[in-house]
Parts: C-alpha cells; structure tokens; sequence
C-alpha cells in the first residue's frame, strides 16, 4: 500500500442528499428560481464536497504555489531563462508577485513547495522543502521522469494537503511556477485528451512564432513516442513535470479530506485531469477557477465538463486566477446560510 | 441651469496621461506582458478615472440600491405581484437578499433609496427618501412620466452619489429593484440601439411563454410610438422607470466625482445607456461589473464597447454582479501599488 492507493481509496463521491438539501433551499430563497446562476451551482457543489447543506463558509483559504523546473528548456521552447523559477519563488517569499497581491486581497494565504527547482532553495525559510529532484530531464529526448519519481511527486502535493488541513486551512487554491511547465502540460493534455499537438499547444508567457513551432514540434513527438500509454502516472513520468505531479497530489489529498480544491489555469488543470484519471470522482470535488487563455485549459476543462469561474483572459499561473474566484467561492456558501426565503421575510411568491 | 446640466459640464473624460503611466507600469511588473489580461485594462481605466497611477485601492464600496414601481405591470407582463417592489426594500433593509450577503462578503455597504416605489415607506428609517412620484404610469398606453419628473429622478441619482461621496464612499456600485422593470429596461435599449422589440426582450425574473409575448408585443408597441424621439430624457419619460432614471444619475453623479461606478447588469446597462446619451464620456469612467443572461444586456454592453468583468449566468439585479466584481476592483488598482518590478525584485526578464 502507498499514500497514493490509500489516498485514492479515501475518497468518495459528492454527497448526493447534501446537493439535494441545497437546491432544495435555493429554491425557498428570496429571489427568481435559478437567477444566481453558477453561484447557485456552485454552492450545491459546495454542500455535496462537505456532505452538509449549508455548507461551511471558508476563512482560511490557502494557495500552494508547488514549484519545479523543466529539461526540455533545451530544447529551445521559452524565451524565458530557467533561472527565474528560482527568482520567482523569492518573489513569492518577498510578497511582490502577482499571486501575493491577489491573495492579500481575498484573505488567502500563500504558501511555496519546492518539488523540484533546480538551484539549491534550502536557505530559503519561507519554502517548504519536498525536492523529488532538481529539475525534470528533457522530455523532447526521453522520460521526464521515473515513474517512482512522479509517484513521490504526487504524493508530495497529498502530503501538502493533508498538512495545511491539519494547520487549519478550509479552502486550497492550486498554483505552481516552473519557467516552461506549459510545454509538459500541452504533452499532458494532448496525451490524455486525445488532442493533437498543433491545437492544444499555446504560446504560454507569449513566445514568438519561432518558439511556438519548436514547441509544437515537440509535443507532437512526445506524445507520438508515448502512444499506446494508459496509465496516468507513467503519462505523467514521460512527458510531466514535478510540479504538476504535486499538483495532481493537491487535488486528491484535498478531495480525501474533503476540502474544496479551487483549481486555476492551464498547468493545473493539466494536473487535475491526471488526477481525474487516478480518480474519477475527484471531478465533482473540485471548483474550476478561471479559464485561462492557453488553449490547453479549455481543451481540458471540456474534457472533465467543467464550466469555470472567471474568464478574464489571464495566462499568468501562480495560483492567480484561482485566488480569485475565492470570494465567489465564499458568496456561494454564505447565500446557502445568510439569505432570507419566502416565508421568512413575508415576500409574496410570484403567482 | 440645472443641477442635470452643471453635473454633466464637471465631467471630464478618463486622463491620457495616468493611463500611459499605469501602461508603462504594467510592462515593468514581474509577469509576462499581458499576462493579467482584463485586470490590466481595468487598472489602466481605473488609472484613467482618478487622474493618477497608481490609481487609489477602494475601500468603502457602496451600492445604491434603487427602488421604484412600474404601471406597466397592468398589461400583464409578470407573475410577480406589485407589493413585491416594498417587501423586497424590506428585506434588504434586515439584510436577507442576495446583495446585502454578497455586499457583506466583499466589504460593501447597502443603500437604499425610494425614488418612486408605489408603497408609503416613510416608515423605513433604513431608506433614504427621495420619491418623485409612486410608481410610474402604464407606459403601454402613454408616457410613464413627464420629462421633468425624468429629469427629478436623474437628479435624485446624481444627488445621492454626491452624498455619498460626501459620506467616504470611494467606489459606487449600481443596483435597483422594481418589479416588472426588465420591460422599461427593454424598451430603453429598444430605443437607444436600434435593436426589435424580439431581440432586447428577455424572460426577467423567468416568466412564461404567455408572459413574454405580452412583453414583447409591449416594448414593440412603446418603441414604436416614440420613434423619432431623440432627447435621452423624453426617451425616458416615454418608457423609462424611475429608479432607471436615478441609476442614471448615479452614473453621472459619480463619474463628475471622479469615482469608479461598477454597473450591474441589464436594467443599469439601460441606464448608462441613457447616461452616455445625456454624456458620451460616461463610457470610459465606468466598469462593466457582469453580463446579465437577460438579451438586453449583452446589446447594451456592445453598443458601448463594454466587456463585463464577470458571466456568470446571473439575472437577479439588485447590484448583486455588481457587487461581486468589487474584489476585482481592488485587485486591479492594488496590482500597479504592490507588484515588484523586475529590477526591484532581481527577477530576469526574457531574452
């Protein structure tokens, strides 16, 4: 038995009375039948993760930025040197990124996982420190990783999420950073969705057209040499990265406890949908945050029938777009408690 | 001189030189460029509003909720009964509806104000009080109201961002309950854009078939009495509401302040339409808060060029979108105050 099996074997499906009770209390609302739209959705969603209608309101929302570097650096798809995912997380440390400023505002915390950044990050006390390996191997050549290292990968996001439950968090946001983590998750998405490379592949932080076609060509060729391949953690071991691995991690170690998982763009949705695939179930557990302009987030979005949150055409990553659904999170369950019905206010009901 | 005439001379158009700043700004920041997407444009038009970068965080928003009756509903255009209007003005003064609980959950203050609800509330000690007559007539026979009771109620709106301007409020939210309301609101952006009868009209609050082909045959039959028409006031006058004509006011109000005025959706689309009408430069001084299922709205928004922050399938009203978007207000402005730049965070940008 691992963490990973006994993780999996931990979750159940959305309590169906739960969701039951909520739309049955939507209804006594004082308002038009169905006209909070997905904020009425999302609550029914809310009760069904919690198994109770209301469901809590959460207060301490935390996002876990998992970080990790890429070998298939070398093979020239970002303009960006791989030196910034370490420069980032100091960011991170320092509150100066985009995600610090977004989570300021929302009352989430940010917390970073170095799962696999290639500098040393061990002077840095603001990290938490899981490094499966100092940075994946070039994916457009070979394996990006062992299969026993994407196993340690996921299970280091389980054991982040078990941990910052236990530390008190009620609501985990995903986020990641690792300088070319669009290029494995294009792999990724293509590979488990059937898409071909030229339509799932995007121009990330925004690469020329020279980058963009040498990043087309290699995941056309990764996913091309791993055809055939069903299981999702050797998928993940081939044309992975160590941060969507812990991704993956997050999603199931969060469905286990029962905790919302607001999922953000395209590098985590990539990563739910290999948790998708190691759980089915884990599809009516989570919250899609944002829709990412990459076109891989939609592709995957689509695939697991989820409508997200926010469109507001962002491609920044970090946790950014899931941090920001946070208040609609929080909205959709304090109308199940706070909102008055029919009777209880003395509204008169249309005839 | 009217106080209508003196607000729209104080209005000047969104400052060129802070939107350069907040552009220049956002280049420096450590993301890739672009890469916050419509955050970035709503930083720049927040820089642009208050004439500085970085523009000022909001900190007291404030939705004014404004109420007024329609005689229109003596056709038959919803099930929802008149008394409807002042028990909702009720409830939001307990805070039981949907805005009061959105309102709580990012930071925003609830006003109400009656500008022309058909019940005495001068008993509500939570509304302010402003009605300039109790309901407006059946605009499916004649004029809802004289022009210079639109006129009166445009000021009420004016009036009232000025006070609460006056009163600390440093983001204005519009939001407004009035049963039958969808119907002025459709005839409105009938009149306004050009558009049919059958296109702006939508189901409301979710009325039936029968419902609806008495609305449409309505608006179709109102607009076509006013062609010609093309004072935005008499406009009003003819098919207008009374708390349409305050939003309004409140959009002009706040935009001579120089305070961001969020706008909900279809019956405050409606009634910017009026106020860019009455000042075109309106338009670049307020934010679009959410898109509205109800037709009418998405028509509104692109005749003016405005893209809603949030879609999230929503039609209830009562500033309840408008609301919602606060915290993207906030993170928009704190964005160009908090974000490290590239230089400042030792972060190397791209080659």
């Amino acid at each position: 038995m691992t963490l990973l099996h006994d993780t999996i074997a931990a979750i159940t499906p959305a309590d169906a009375v739960a969701v039951a009770a909520a739309d049955d209390r939507q209804a006594d609302l004082t308002k038009p039948p169905g006209s909070l739209g997905q904020l009425e959705a999302l609550g029914r969603r809310l009760a069904g993760i919690a198994g109770m209608c209301p469901p809590p309101v959460p207060s301490d929302p935390v996002v876990a930025v998992f970080a990790g570097d890429h070998g298939v650096l070398a093979a020239g798809v970002t303009p960006w040197p791989q030196e910034v995912t370490a420069q980032m997380v100091a960011n991170f440390e320092a509150g100066g990124a985009a995600v610090n400023v977004i989570a300021r505002q929302v009352g989430a915390r940010v917390e970073v996982i170095d799962v696999g950044v290639v500098s040393d990050l061990t002077a840095h006390r603001g990290v938490r420190h899981h490094k499966v390996r100092a940075g994946t191997a070039d994916l457009s050549i070979g394996a990006a990783m062992s299969i026993d290292e994407a196993r340690q990968a996921v299970e280091v996001g389980i054991a982040v999420a078990t941990d910052l439950v236990a530390e008190g968090a009620d609501l985990l946001l995903t986020g990641e950073m690792g300088i070319g983590n669009t290029t494995p998750t294009a792999c990724l998405v293509a590979a488990l969705t059937g898409s071909s490379a030229a339509v799932v592949t995007g121009r990330g932080t925004g690469v020329d057209d020279e980058h963009l076609a040498r990043k087309v060509a290699v995941v056309e060729a990764a996913v091309a040499r791993i055809a055939g391949t069903d299981d999702p953690l050797e998928v993940l071991a081939e044309v992975g990265g160590l941060e969507i691995a812990a991704l993956a991690g997050l999603v199931l170690g969060g469905a286990a406890a029962g905790v919302p998982v607001v999922v953000d763009g395209v590098i985590c949705g990539a990563a739910l949908l290999v948790a998708a695939r190691l759980c089915p179930d884990v599809v009516g557990l989570v919250v899609a945050g944002h829709r990412s302009t990459e076109p891989a987030a939609s592709i995957a979005l689509e695939e697991l029938g989820l409508v997200p949150l926010l469109d507001l055409d962002m491609r920044l990553g970090e946790g950014s777009g899931a941090c920001l659904a946070v208040p609609l999170v929080q909205v959709a369950a304090r109308v199940l408690h706070e909102m008055a019905t029919f009777s209880g206010a003395a509204v008169t009901d249309r005839s």
